[in-house]
């Protein structure tokens, strides 16, 4: 599956997945190789790779790695190993309901496969890794034409975190908006929250957007609100994590305080959601797992101390935005307005 | 003026001003000496010395060493020299009130020794300086024994950006309550936001509680509503770099995101304002200048560029929060309530 953009998150080829390493940009530009589902595992844990979307993909390809090489190293154990390797995948992030999701997937083809030789079974978890991949990559585009209708020409587009072709498996899902609405003939300008601790927005959506020649500014999360309040920006956008039945919404930590200024500046608030990571099974946010992350992303910059010795952090990785706060969700299904628990519904 | 705490933000002795250059915090622990009111601009300007009140008293120590310098280089042009300082030190930094009103004191003790000799009219100058220098360590004190009655024991602060001994002449306006209520026995933990892009929170609202054996996290500036939300801090205390007629606020960036969520949890919103940052001749916030700082303090975190090259930023260094987010303000006078407008005149 050819990423359409200049760069590609996720590649498999010949036994080997390959990843652009997300925690080396915008410097450089490298490429990693894995053969093996733990050092995937390792990958998705350390954020080689990140964005729900993009996870998902990574998981299932893990999956098939895992198949292989059991198939030629322990065939005797083969559903075991495969078994294992998806465990510890699934263990990696708690957040984004994607990872699950792909996983369920290839754990049902394991099940089909229960009295197939291992080899046989390998190939049909690739098949459906390689499906995951694809489809996640039309499904941004139906997503971006759904969304593109929101962007008014001459817009700005206010976003936070990378909910790109850096999340996903191209194109992007509020970046994919983004880039329909650019593909349909309208101007449109972004102003990116750098997104600290892990900086997804001035690291990965300012590159992916330049790159592509789309008009970007970044400033600091704390002048988001300031920024709506005083309509330098006509719509947000972002992306998720996981969507809970109710039309809550996990999100990058900051995505909620973006969502309140929204609501205050009356600026419509978007979520761009494939229906992946829309969880019928979680009644609402408070259901939703809210990942901590390790406390060198907020003491450390770049590997640079900003925090002094031996002062604690807090660094809660994801926030939920109550659906109140939310205008619509733009699913490659459609849009679903409120009230989102009807909505969500109506189109499952 | 000796500071209470263990270091000084800013002291003059013999015609020098020795100023801590906070942009070395919380690595090394720099003391910079001036002698030229240039150099305090320069120092202005660039943050060696920030917070409103510390602003304050290093523009008036600035007019005090032009004046001596005057009366010794060039005693006929003297009024000139003072003036010509007074100006360039006020077009500093436009936001904070202090500056204005501390170059004000100095010009009018400049015109009432229109018929003085330089000298003399120099430790005039040096006498008002020092008298703001000292003035201000007694009304962080006065806020703080205001402010500690806000603060339950066992109670957890949030605060923004560095309102404390390091942007003052020590104790702090919303730091001076938390030390206050510490002092007065009180348990208190405090939770600050980084405060990007200069990193007030994590570099020196940490390092100054910490300092003082203070219970102090660091947080992503994201994470404050979320924390909020999930009743993480008890009420919120920031400092203010000018309060309009009718209690609007401006502060430091990613404040009136901080409001708009300590309302959304029903927090309480404090704002330490000593006298000095009211300014009645405002009428509202939006006739505050908000102060655009350089790219390069949201491109660059501690030397290390996080931005793509060629990608634009704003960099907006103040909000103003409306009145209506405001629980109280905490001035040296006492506590002021809604409606602000008449509150702020019964004190005036």
């Amino acid at each position: 599956m050819k990423s359409p953009g200049s760069f590609e998150t996720i590649a498999y080829a010949n036994g080997v997945v390959t990843m652009l390493d997300q925690r080396f940009l915008p410097h450089k530009e490298i490429y990693n190789q894995y053969t093996h589902a733990a050092e995937v595992a390792e990958a998705i844990s350390t954020m080689v790779i990140r964005g729900a979307p993009a996870i998902g993909v990574a998981a299932a390809y893990g999956v098939a790695l895992a198949a292989f090489r059991g198939a030629r190293e322990e065939p005797a154990r083969f559903h075991l190993v495969v078994e294992e390797a998806a465990s510890l995948l699934a263990a990696t992030r708690p957040t984004a309901v994607n990872l699950f999701w792909a996983i369920e997937k290839m754990r049902r083809i394991l099940a089909e496969c229960a009295s197939s030789a291992p080899q046989a079974t390998a190939e049909r978890l690739l098949e459906q890794a390689r499906a995951i991949h694809s489809e996640d990559l039309e499904l941004c585009h139906r997503i971006g034409a759904f969304g593109q209708a929101l962007v008014p020409d001459g817009a700005t587009v206010l976003t936070h975190c990378n909910a790109g072709a850096l999340a996903t498996a191209g194109h992007g899902t509020a970046l994919g908006v983004i880039r329909s609405a650019v593909a349909a003939g309208k101007r449109v300008q972004v102003i990116a929250d750098e997104t600290r601790p892990f900086l997804q927005g001035a690291r990965l959506t300012a590159w992916e957007l330049a790159r592509d020649g789309i008009e970007v500014s970044v400033v600091a999360d704390g002048a988001a609100a300031w920024l709506l309040k005083r309509h330098r920006a006509d719509l947000v956008i972002v992306g998720t994590d996981r969507v809970a039945a109710n039309g809550d919404v996990a999100n990058k930590i900051g995505t909620y305080g973006v969502a309140l200024a929204a609501r205050a500046a009356k600026v419509p608030f978007y979520v761009a959601a494939p229906w992946s990571t829309i969880d019928l099974s979680t009644p609402t946010g408070d259901d939703i797992v809210i990942e901590e992350r390790p406390a060198l992303e907020v003491t450390h910059v770049m590997g640079q101390r900003i925090v002094p010795e031996g002062v604690p952090v807090l660094n809660p990785a994801f926030d939920v935005t109550p659906h109140e706060l939310v205008t619509a969700l733009i699913t490659d299904r459609g849009l679903v307005y409120p009230p989102f628990a009807e909505g969500l519904r109506a189109f499952a």
